[in-house]
């Protein structure tokens, strides 16, 4: 199911502020991953209640707190209590239909973007937002379901003692955002191989299947480019901001993402003008091949009209047709019919028609 | 009747600020409903004259006065004397055809949005046109006509005595408007299930009315973004706002009224590519329909025209036709005539025409 | 003739600030107005020569001076002598091509807006140019020709005494806008009630003459549009203005000019995108006509084809054809004839080509 | 040669500042004009070479230095000697490439606009960059080549001795540019006429070439945008400036060329507008007229298809055909004839299909 | 391989920082060549590692080192480590998808600009990252390869001993930007050109080649535009730059690079409207040509009909048919053939279809 057309309106009614899970249900169990590091250690545990957070709110370490599945409303509802954490926020965590945006507060700082990834199979645009709460000692990410995306990035963390375990939950924030937006050029180079083939096929043999295709793109771009677009705007908003949560050293990085973001936004849009080209090359090339079959069939018509005719005319029964009774009439109008043939067919051809 | 193809000239020639209704008249009779609250009790009547409202001036108590049908000129003059409220603001409240705004005075501020609802048998949107005038100790929300749009907003109101209640006119303001928004998801919900269905059609069988529900999504859209996009100017107004009547702590509950806009804003700007991108598919798969059938009907002609020709010329009247005296001559012919079927038949498949 | 192709260029070679009339001439008399007002009392005249103007400058009454008629150059060179107007204000009051504008000078405020009407008999927009002078004192409207657009203005001035009469020039003006722009609103709606008729006549009967109003539309809305979207522009700039000539009272009156130029512009887009999209339903309902004649035509021939064919076959002469010594062979070719035409009749309307 | 193609590379690989004419080449002898005046005197005469300007340094009258013709950059080098202008001044000077711009040094201000003109046989629009430099005492202006752009200019300048010869540089700046801007009317009265040939040529008989004006009208506008929407900004920048060279008084005037180029701008706007729907209005016609055509041919062809079959019905050979020996059974068939193509006639008729 | 088809996410996954070259691999060695000046002397040698560079840290010469190739990773982590470069900066330099960008940091400017060439063979834009950085005493500049792009910049340098020796590292940054812009007045040439062999063979000839070469061209115009358009904004920020290693004479040199940048930007929209009305031009033509043709056919076949109907009628066998009895029958049957063919034709001719 496409993101756009699952129901905006679940929550319709309900008071604001309340909690509730609005989206797609996923099927899995949540689960709740804790890693605290510092320049020396790191440690990573899986916890059931956020209560066992509450110990490292007085250690310098910082504490990065996974919650992969939004089903479980009572875990949102203990980190906004424990934390101070503004009930819309809690609620828009909850909301998956979020646009990618920033607020900050405070105390801490909210962020919600869509991670994108291609399903396997048909060429289908899976979206799982991902909000962020970045404290002063604690970063909170918050995803639809458990899967992969954060591996690499952990796996990183464990190995590198340099310069990411020194720097505070900002930098933190950074490398959790930069994970996200590099599949977005993972996703980019879908786009260009995928639009590379249509290409190949609209010159070799464009089909009502390559048409599909080309619609297809076209509307996967338009859905993309609600979740890509806001990001600018947010990235711009991250660099501006004044909060203290966020170091001056930390903000060139984000500058980093920004550019990224505006890159892969450029890029869709000349994804849509190449798309708007080819339905343009498509549909010229059918209607071509339509012509041109037609108009082969009006020559092969053409051409036995007239013989047609003449056979007619000496199917009458007149009593005095003098050719009837020549000898080599017949043999005669067989050389007549086979030279108004080349005739019409020279013809045609010098007009270009075949 | 649409709601832009009412009179909007009806006041043509009056003198500003005369107090006249114009839009569509409802038939309903008008009702002013009182709800009186803080934050232990909470009364609700129905009043009918505006002075009984005088004696709430000096409580301390939040008065909600709603004001349904807009027919009765005499009871929005009354508000006005009492309450000083400008005469351009009377007039604005009495014509329905407002574009959403917000205005600040110095006692008071003035909002106008659209209540969007769809009418239940056909796909079309109903537009209510809700002003609200918010004061110190008032809110005035006045409505077209009698419905049940603000009911579960009471029931809440009635119920819960936390929140709400315990908050002034600016957060009884951001609850009702908070309300009406969250119809706009409702009706977005409405148009994706519509458009999917619309996108089902075009795959398996597009026909003249799915032109027209195309057609009709599109003008449906068209007036949908007159009311719809003012919102964001009037949102981020609010939030822009120095009036001393909002509270800081409140701004934010309308920051997040403010995404709700964009996020149905953004969806009507998607329907309308994708709506753009259905007709194209429309228009294409009607033209490849026709133009196969046309293809095949002469591709049948085509092979029937050999076949005439060789029949009429065995038809000729020829004395000497050598090929008619063969004994043999008839079933050869037959065979001919299969025969040239059956190479044309190939020849138009080879060449991918049938 | 339509206001954007007159000559744009009859004043090219003269100096800058020459006062000569550039537009349309029409063929009245010109008029001059003179309103004189205060609380108490109004006198209403017609005057020959500005100096008869001059011992108004001295009174405490407001003074608006209507010039119907522009031909007569003296008259506007006289008036900028008297009152000390820029040369180049001058000249635009008298070039009729000029787009909506407010400009400041110390002393007086100059605004050119353009009244919009329709021609009795087609569908045509006609354009007048009205410029405002504000003084202190006065108020100087220069209008192309005599005509109705101030007359109920003018009554409601000598009835009410209340309002309108205690204020300056700011609200006069104010109240001469509002009129002008309330006419606006009848042509929006003519256009409505236009656009309703062309929507009917695409569903029941399309014809050229149904493109050619769509085209007309859209012809007008392009000029309209010159005309009405500066507006937004002036209104805003007189809102902003500092000067003293415009009371902070009467700014808000403007803004509701404003709003009225904002919600007369939206509409003007929204037919904008109506038009495209009867177009788009006319091209595709015309194309679908022809087509549908076409196949239709195509079927009826495709089924007399086999049958001409057969009928020729036994139009040949071979001398041993058994079937036609048969005695039931002409009886049982009918049959084979009706057959046929069944059967493909049948296979056609199977394959929904009739 | 369109001024777009004419070669923009021709300076690629030279040092920036280098001296080199670049555009097209003018065959005409290049003339130095010099008009010097003051309240009361004015002498006119063609100087040759630059050494003669310098004692007007000392005088207190305006200078105006007329270049015509940029192929002797000795000049453009010894004014920039002399006068101390920017490398980079004349080497824009020297390439006729420019965009319109307005760029300000402490002593001068420089000026590039294009001088627009109608060719006489064809509907080619000329362009002609005209240089500006405004100094304290000097107006330079720098044409391709010897015209009457400023004749009628310098017959003002010699006749009138009022408001022109009072004021300074900045004035004379003005009413040279005023002098080109009002050429653009006369370029878009010339846009008018042929726009409404087209338009009545279109409704009267749309042919192929009507379909090469609406192409040529369209790159005309495409290419004059380009001339023109950069004056906007040129002339806003003008009246932001602060240069002590431009007194306030006369950056009135200058609004005045910039409401003058806002209309220009804005009509050519419409004019493109005019020729998309133009475009729409001529394919559209002219797949009407041959729908038209097609449609009575395939009628025309269907009356005759099922008269053919009855008379191959007829020409059958069978032994046992009764009709073929009634007396009547000629006749009767020819009423037959006659009574199917009556019948088919009306049917089609009745249809709409002739 | 086109510039955007090649692999944008081959560092995904990789921390932030990792020094990997990312983007087309070239197969050249790479190469430093180092040109150290000031107004006396140059030198320009090639060395092998960054230390060598060392010594010149101390001297007031300017120090220009270009790095062709960006294969060996160390070359630019030398850099980073002795010239202070962030991390960041060096991975930009690495990854070849850049858009054209400015950064400022504390020590140093950072800027991104693409060189574009075309291809010899076909129509083909390339690309050429070019990556600069600029100290106090030192400029570098990374290129992808070793190519021809600076020679005539090295020539200049060695030859001309005034200006640009005179001036610092920001007067080399400019002429060497300048440089690489002035080519994009070739390319636009090559652009002009091609488009007017495309417009001619559109009036001449137009064939399936055609609508190949116009689709070609708005593809690259798609993907030059990524790289073109964000230079304005490049070149704004240096402008607006506080940087102390920009001096203010320095500033409009790069004002005039702006103004290049805009031409060439300018042009580049004209080409796409160009473009599209060339696509509108060609598709029109060939569906006239197609439909002429049709038409032509269709009359050729409405002659043949009712004279084949009249062959069918004389050859139908009727006892009584008197006309088969006539001794003029069959001369007179031939009047009549030759009759209605001649009045057909006629007819066809005055109703302008032949």
């Amino acid at each position: 199911m496409s993101e756009s057309l699952s129901y905006a309106s679940e929550k319709s009614g309900l008071p604001p502020g309340s909690l509730v899970h609005v989206g797609e249900v996923h099927e899995h169990e949540h689960k709740i991953t804790l890693i605290d590091y510092n320049k020396s250690t790191l440690t990573r545990s899986t916890i059931n209640s956020i209560e066992e957070l509450l110990p490292y709110r007085t250690t310098d370490s910082v504490t990065w707190v996974i919650i992969d599945g939004l089903q479980d409303v009572s875990i949102i509802d203990a980190i906004g209590r424990h934390f101070d954490i503004h009930a819309l926020v809690l609620e828009d965590i909850l909301n998956t239909h979020q646009r990618p945006k920033f607020e900050e507060f405070d105390d801490y700082l909210y962020i919600v973007i869509k991670a994108l990834s291609l399903a396997d199979d048909d060429f289908n645009v899976e979206y799982e937002q991902v909000s962020l709460l970045l404290l002063d000692k604690f970063v909170f990410t918050f995803k639809e379901k458990p899967d992969a995306l954060f591996e690499s990035l952990l796996t990183r963390l464990s190995n590198d003692k340099s310069q990411i375990r020194n720097l505070g939950t900002d930098y933190l924030t950074y490398i959790i955002m930069d994970a996200i937006v590099d599949e977005y050029f993972a996703l980019q180079d879908s786009f260009d191989e995928l639009i590379e083939n249509v290409e190949d096929e609209l010159l070799a043999n464009p089909s009502a299947q390559t048409l599909n295709t080309i619609q297809k793109i076209k509307r996967e771009l338009i859905f993309l480019r609600r979740s890509v677009s806001p990001m600018r705007e947010l990235l711009a908003a991250i660099q501006r901001s004044e909060s203290q949560l966020l170091h001056d050293k930390t903000k060139r990085y984000f500058g980093d993402i920004y550019d990224h973001v505006i890159r892969v936004s450029e890029a869709m849009e000349s994804y849509r003008d190449l798309i708007a080209g080819m339905l343009d090359i498509y549909l010229s090339s059918v209607s071509n091949k339509m012509n041109e079959t037609m108009k082969i069939l009006t020559v092969f018509a053409s051409i036995f009209i007239p013989l047609t005719f003449i056979a007619g005319v000496y199917g009458m029964n007149f009593e005095y047709m003098p050719e009837l009774k020549w000898k080599w009439g017949y043999p005669a109008l067989w050389c007549v019919f086979i030279g108004v043939s080349v005739f019409l067919l020279r013809f045609f051809k010098k007009k270009d028609w075949i």
